[in-house]
């Protein structure tokens, strides 16, 4: 099963290699990656997305709780929470495909960020499931390029269950 | 100085690990760090950013080459690339304030993700300048969560020098 684990830690050197050593020593890979810097500059926070096995995984957020660096731990799957993920996609667009790739675009609300003679960037914000789609729909182009920032998660409104996804 | 860095890498366990480590075994803070999956699922691109030492980060970059694990490694900073960035932040906001945070997001083209009575949750897409920029100004409503993606960065189009940021 997929986890996304948020965990807080503060901003030392060293941390990160910590923290992720802890899941390939056991087994686990991680999906994605992503730590920056929180509303406070000393205070970091990575979001894993990890698959394996659960009672594993209980076991491993038990250890980062240990860790003197890290100053919480939370696995978002139980909880309700917003996903997003951003990606730039490099697609091979001479001026005559131009006007179907932007078609694509308009339909995930990708947005236009770079162009030359030969290719077109684009950037789409989404949930991991949507930013694939958009991928699958570029291929056909033939994809030059690809970066995705991985999943960011953030949880849901203070009264749970009430807070409405707009988008 | 800040530099940002780009590594391809198998997708394989323990890599991360591996990366990270070597620049914190030499001193080099991890500003951000991002790792996805690119086109290829068994290839997984790590996008750096580190403040420090040039001269030791030369070094790092051969290390890293090194590794059996790494495909390539390119310090993006002195090439022109698109750098970009997905913040969601959630913000104190009860409904008389919901229209001044909206005015806002707008001016960042920031999108409202979630709501309930006391929050709202945007999310915006930038250079880092421009999501730092957006955070500052959502600060004085009261910030209650804040999870960035870092920095994920893609090399101008072929052309380099005649592509066009259109955003």
């Amino acid at each position: 099963m997929k986890h996304t684990i948020s965990v807080l830690v503060d901003n030392q050197f060293g941390v990160l290699a910590r923290v992720s050593g802890m899941f390939s020593a056991r087994g686990y890979n991680i999906i994605s990656l992503c730590v920056g810097e929180t509303e406070s500059q000393a205070i970091s926070r990575m979001t894993v997305t990890v698959r394996g096995d659960d009672s594993a995984l209980a076991q491993i957020i038990r250890q980062l709780n240990k860790l003197v660096d890290v100053i919480a731990v939370e696995d978002l799957t139980s909880t309700s929470f917003v996903e997003r993920e951003l990606v730039m996609i490099k697609v091979r667009a001479d001026s005559k495909r131009r006007s179907e790739v932007i078609q694509v675009s308009n339909i995930f609300r990708a947005r236009v960020v770079d162009l030359d003679a030969e290719t077109m960037t684009v950037e789409v914000t989404g949930s991991g499931d949507k930013v694939t789609a958009c991928i699958e729909m570029m291929r056909p182009f033939g994809i030059a390029e690809l970066v995705r920032t991985g999943v960011i998660a953030i949880s849901r409104a203070a009264s749970a269950g009430n807070g409405q996804e707009t988008d």
